[in-house]
């Protein structure tokens, strides 16, 4: 048996960055980059007025100026400004030629095309600089980074149109077990629903992976041995993991040239855990009991994911933290907990927001098979090997499960 | 103007739970229930092994026992087991009739079909009784819940396959300005790229919606007043809110019956926000500051969506309100801050973990029209109107930015 931390290395060093595809802006958000994203222009592109008044010379002071155009935002003022003249404005509105202060409206009295103002309302302060937010060859997203809504606006902004991206790894999914049959078919006699594989897609969609379900396959070697056929950049196996003296998929895939790297990590739940190489695709060979399958989906595959969109490279912010789901944030105990044992253990629980703090509250059956209870959860408190005993109120790692 | 909270309140009051969609399982991630979803079996649906070992009678002790068959998972023993008589069982085997504990294998001693043990080692801890995890009729989603990964797991354990839910209501989207054109596009003397479009629409996304694009429509109240066209449950339209003396967007729709419920905003950036409606439709006339903008929808946008979708009813948890956007935590500010004005304030701010606790630092430059300093922000700092002056380490209310 491994640790978790090892099995996290060994997993995330099998994988690298998978190949790139262009895409349109419009279908860029949540797309990892594959290149640095450059400003095409100075944003703004021009020296722009923040508000809605007058454009002026500052040097005039508090003489009157007569009016002798106008500069709304998309229309430029042609001509340009001279001593003793204004031009009115609006927000967005090129400063014209000759001007460096804005008056704004509300501190002008006018007549007729005369203005008039105290010289200390005239301020550059209301002047936007050409390239204030941005400059031409500035870059807006990075290499790697995922690409979120307000990227996209930026990205708009800066007149970029598409990008290179990484391609959604192809995540194969074969839940394995002749107890299982699809949701709603026909049940034989000690049967269940397959339900892990649903979930699982989900979060690999989540993810930025593309799910391709394999099916249900039964407990036979022939059949498990399929799975080496899978079109995939990775193959996940669900169950058979640890079936009696023997473990199935291990064996099963003994003819299809796999290379087993570990088996079992000592951790809880989710201890069966395989990784290895069918031929030259990683396969990761999960435990079929639900519970165990997405706690591994969240500290095993979602890196494996991460590291074949290159994100994994990137300095991590707390609210990619948040999502990554293999981080963890600290929550302070809501109640005991006994020391633990030999394996690392994942504990379902409630969070809880008190006094601007973050509280944690493990529920008190932990049982691996209750998926009723990790859908309740919002989080898994992370309780190292050997950790003591812990009473309320301290603080404990967790990992939130933030979205999936 | 009013506040941020009455605001707020207005928005949310003119919105209610849409139609609804009958979907299959495979594609609920994410989707708002219409209806409470109840399990259709009981999971387990009867009792099974949690481990692999023997099922035998604890009443015969620690006397050897005869294997008379076995119980792999979907493979039940079909017998009744007797006194003196053990079952080979796996992991998520059916516990044969009459039998009422499990010997785990590592504790078995065997030989031919005979099998000893001490009287210790026979326990009932390993057998998982039937509905253990959820019994049929229970509630295993509840109506307004936005279906996680997680559920989806659950609800195919229940053997649900497809479900009510809100469809994704329709936010027609109109960029209002002679100065914009697409990225990309040929650029007029004084004029932009359209960008906050982009990003609002990745954001109607993530929150449930289904974004359509009306496109650019130049200044004129011809042009502006076909919004009122749109085939869409909310009609937002970006710009021409605060043009010269007037409000454009309203002076334009004054002939499409629009009734104006109420615009300007103490808030910062943003002020210049409208709400009415538009025949029946509701209408968010918003900033053209592409900040602004994404900032509004965070605030006002995203609640409306919930109100449509019919899960702003929900308690939220605490991963629900890193998520909602409109909610807030606390975290330690790093930096000092001034004492605020009297429009409500939302900064932009980088989260740090240090310590185990959360700290925010507030961008030096807040500039509302760097859509980079926006774009690189954890988190929004929230500042009440009259707040007086923080110092570093002072608890501050912070909305983070996570996903979107």
């Amino acid at each position: 048996m491994i640790s978790v931390e090892e099995a996290q290395q060994r997993i995330a060093s099998a994988f690298s960055p998978i190949d790139t595809e262009t895409i349109d802006l419009a279908h860029m958000a949540g797309r990892v980059l594959a290149e640095d994203l450059t400003a095409h222009t100075d944003q703004p592109p021009f020296p722009i007025s923040a508000m809605d008044g007058y454009a002026v010379r500052a040097y005039d002071g508090g003489e009157p100026r007569r009016v002798i155009g106008t500069a709304p935002a998309g229309h430029p003022f042609k001509g340009k400004l001279g001593s003793g003249e204004a031009v009115r404005i609006f927000t967005g509105g090129v400063i014209p030629q000759g001007a460096d202060a804005i008056v704004i409206q509300e501190e002008v009295d006018g007549e007729g095309d005369m203005i008039h103002f105290n010289a200390g309302a005239c301020t550059s302060d209301y002047i936007r600089a050409a390239g204030l937010d941005f400059k031409a060859g500035d870059v807006l997203a990075a290499n790697g980074k995922r690409v979120t809504a307000r990227d996209l606006a930026l990205l708009a902004a800066g007149d970029i149109t598409y990008a290179k991206v990484r391609r959604r790894p192809r995540v194969a999914i074969a839940s394995i077990g002749d107890e299982l049959s699809r949701p709603g078919e026909p049940r034989q006699p000690g049967g269940i629903a397959a339900s892990s594989g649903y979930g699982l897609s989900a979060m690999i969609q989540a993810w930025g992976g593309a799910p391709c379900d394999f099916g249900i396959l039964p407990d036979t070697a022939q059949e498990i041995a399929t799975v080496a056929d899978a079109d995939a950049e990775l193959v996940v196996t669900l169950g058979g993991v640890s079936v009696g003296d023997h473990d199935l998929v291990q064996k099963s895939l003994g003819t299809r040239d796999f290379t087993l790297d570990f088996w079992k990590v000592a951790m809880r739940p989710g201890k069966p855990l395989i990784f290895g190489r069918l031929g030259t695709t990683p396969l990761l060979g999960m435990p079929g009991n639900p519970v165990s399958t997405l706690i591994c989906a969240i500290l095993f595959l979602r890196p494996a994911i991460d590291a074949m969109l290159g994100t994994d490279k990137q300095t991590c912010s707390l609210p990619q933290r948040f999502k990554c789901g293999c981080r963890t944030l600290t929550a302070r105990l809501k109640r005991e907990l006994p020391a633990n044992d030999s394996r690392q253990s994942y504990l379902r629980a409630r969070l809880i927001q008190e006094g601007g703090e973050v509280w944690v509250e493990p529920f008190e059956v932990q049982d691996s098979s209750m998926l009723s209870i990790l859908a309740q959860s919002d989080a898994l408190v992370v309780r190292a090997p050997g950790a003591p005993a812990a009473k309320p109120g301290d603080p404990t790692e967790i990992i939130p499960l933030d979205g999936y």
